[in-house]
């Protein structure tokens, strides 16, 4: 294996090559669920450098592992135990090319992080509306390889949709400059739409063009205690209606996760937390292209419709801008306020809207029924129909324990609701290697085999992230190899 | 032959297999460009038996041609020349299987037609928002087939923006169910995006799930007198900052094109026509979620920022629908005014639209110098970047003379000068039959080789549409046959 990492260094250079020491930054993933070993990790600066080092492990042989910031939820980033794979690091090339202000795009390398992208957005009077709680760490490269969500949904849909065009390294080492900024162009199949949310497996991504928005004038966050998931449905159509493209966040909270905000960081001061006959909060934001009074007088219409219609009980609108932070930083807070109660067991689904309130009713029931004692954390992008049904272990017992004898049970009756109500077991963080047996059992089988042709077309020799997304075997039918 | 027409018939039932007879609606493309020869034309009534009728071609060799309201201007739903193709159209699938309010989705089947679509919206009290001058005759299955763009992408993007999920059958008769209507699944690669624009090259769409909007509470039209192209794209970049989200449509529309209108359909009054200084109108729709009071005070407050900035040197504001209405027209009438004044070629393009002016006067320029006399209609989508820059014969001359002695030499001119300024030469229309060879000329060389992959990956026999969007004997290198 010398050879290969001979060439890779001759490449980018052997300050950029890394075989020794401490490598678990990116052998290691985020949550720490898996450990492994990479051959090397390479740090390209440019795209020509990318495309050296993808034809120099093609040639050898070895599979090569696309990451940006490693914050990836279902280990997709991370190179397996074999010490064959090459973890190609995106996060030198971090330069944001170009914003074009007429066109409201601007043009970035894949390891610009997200922060960094909104900065430069924001620094040219433009919205970069992509947001997520990993965003000062994550990369707009693995944001659109995994086709990151967020709480902008809502209004400006996810990483997917932000994107017009994209720069790939094949796997067979090409540059594809797919780069121009045009909000129309039909010619041909939509490659970019296909690396988008691949996760590495058919390609590198290696720079984007981007869409800008302009900056709202002003923006508005409320807060409404709901009596039931059913009003906060109806909430959000109430809101659809009222603010129009205006609703930028709709973010719903059950009764168990706020009181662990409130529990384990009572500074934050959760609205109506001591209100018990409260079932839900929901968090809302308004953005209004034209001042704050106006956002103000259309929230108020719309939460003095709402109390009218019974679906909200009690409501506040934050009065300024740190206010309006404090109740973000709630719904923020919730993940860590449940790793501070200890052990859970995580979930990304998505159901039709419509189908949520009947979704949650059964399934509460039939964990409750199934696992006595469960705890459940319910919370979530309800204007995008995607929640985070989190499983707590109960208060009493062992955590470890029920994590160890609970968390395959767990996820197979929520996923199989999942599945019932029409929904998807993975809304926004993807497969990674940690969900490829689900997608197997899941996803539809005629979509599987058109999945597997596209990769076998694409990436025949199967070293592009191998084990990814789909199962490494099945990636390579009749591969050359 | 006369088995699988025998099988066809068993299929679908004799009545919807057309063999005799003027089938000239089905075998000529709607602006008259080309005729072919059907083996047959075939019209399912249901999925299964669209799958049926393609494991029967498949099995006897058949190409298939996907028809829905054969209005494409690519000539891409037609049949060759060669009598055994057979045309699959979708028109008897034509229902509205479900409305979901809460989820703001409907699905409809491929041969709805789009004016259908949106009524079922509208009557349900929400948007669909696709909306293009084919309405009352294309059908959804084709909008997606197609990637259709029209006139409110500005807002909500194209058909491909407005598609939640797919019913697809595959080129080996199989059903994918992709019907979903999550905006949130990231569960294995986008095959969704993969089929919505391949032209019937991949498979048949034969249903669809939409995405609905809220109805705007109230919509605007005004119409701006702008000095210069570069104006016309300062006044975008203000109308963007003022309405938002509710701008909803901004088209320009150079003089030549308006004095066509002026003088072929006199009674729609257009606007400033009779100031022969101004160069571009500009129709602009403000779409506001509160009120037509509202509307109208935003349009006016734009309106005097962009007087102020010089953008605009005369404007109106429509006082009432019916007005709104003819504004519309006016726009909407260049196509038949220029069909009026005679023969010309056509150009559906895009470029950055921050590079609209520099390409308009290079190319203005160009023409004028190498074709004496050439006469420029120039109008579209700004908004979007796309430009219909057609060209109209000399006014002094014989017309069929210059199409046939000019067309490729004009065709040429602007597509190298939209390469040069980063553009597409197909926006929105497709590539079809008609810009096969333009494809192979203008997209990149690793982007055709990757999509030749996908079609010989997803249709190894090269039975859907062969020969439209690629090459028929490039689409499946090393096939089965």
């Amino acid at each position: 294996m010398s050879t290969l990492i001979d060439t890779l260094r001759h490449i980018v250079g052997a300050a950029h090559v890394l075989t020794d020491g401490d490598l678990s930054a990116w052998e290691q993933d985020w949550r720490r669920r898996e450990r492994g070993k990479a051959l090397a990790v390479v740090r390209p600066g440019t795209t020509e450098e990318v495309a050296a080092v993808v034809r120099a492990c093609a040639a050898a042989g070895n599979a090569i592992v696309p990451q940006g910031g490693n914050t990836g939820l279902a280990v997709g980033s991370t190179p397996d135990m074999s010490g064959t794979q090459v973890v190609l690091s995106l996060t030198r090339m971090s330069a944001v090319r170009a914003i074009d202000k007429d066109n409201l795009t601007m043009t970035v390398e894949a390891g610009c992080i997200l922060q960094n992208v909104q900065d430069a957005a924001d620094k040219a009077g433009l919205l970069f509306p992509l947001s997520l709680a990993a965003e000062g760490s994550c990369t707009i490269g693995g944001n659109l390889g995994t086709n990151a969500g967020g709480t902008q949904v809502v209004r400006y849909g996810n990483a997917r949709d932000l994107c017009l065009g994209l720069e790939v390294v094949t796997p067979q080492g090409e540059v594809w400059n797919g780069l121009k900024g045009l909000r129309k162009d039909n010619t041909g199949y939509d490659l970019r739409n296909l690396f988008v949310g691949s996760e590495g497996t058919l390609g590198i991504i290696t720079a984007a063009t981007l869409k800008l928005y302009p900056k709202p004038a002003a923006q508005l966050t409320a807060w409404a205690a709901v009596p039931s998931m059913e009003h906060a449905v109806t909430l959000l159509g109430l809101a659809h209606q009222h603010l129009g493209a205006g609703l930028t966040g709709f973010e719903v909270m059950g009764r168990f996760a706020l009181t662990l905000v409130h529990k384990h960081m009572p500074q934050l001061r959760v609205p109506f937390v001591e209100q018990e006959e409260v079932p839900y909060g929901v968090l809302l934001e308004n953005s209004d292209s034209e001042s704050e009074d106006h956002a103000r007088a259309r929230f108020e219409a719309l939460l003095e419709t709402a109390f009218e219609a019974g679906c909200v009980t009690d409501a506040v609108v934050a009065e300024n801008l740190s206010q309006a932070h404090n109740l973000w930083h709630i719904r923020e807070s919730i993940p860590l306020a449940q790793a501070e109660e200890g052990l859970n067991i995580k979930h990304d689904i998505s159901v039709p809207i419509s189908r949520i309130p009947a979704f949650v009713e059964y399934t509460d029931a039939l964990m409750a029924r199934e696992i006595p004692g469960v705890r459940l954390v319910n919370f979530g992008h309800l204007g995008d129909g995607n929640l985070h049904y989190n499983v707590q272990a109960p208060a009493d017992g062992d955590p470890k324990a029920f994590l160890r004898e609970q968390e395959e049970h767990v996820n197979h009756l929520v996923y199989e609701a999942v599945a019932q109500f029409g929904g998807s077991f993975s809304a926004e963080h993807g497969i990674g290697a940690l969900k490829v047996e689900k997608l197997q059992k899941y996803q539809s089988p005629t979509a599987l085999a058109m999945m597997r042709a596209v990769k076998a077309a694409l990436d025949p020799q199967g070293i592009m992230n191998p084990g990814r997304v789909l199962p490494a075997a099945a990636a390579a039918p009749g591969a050359s190899a």
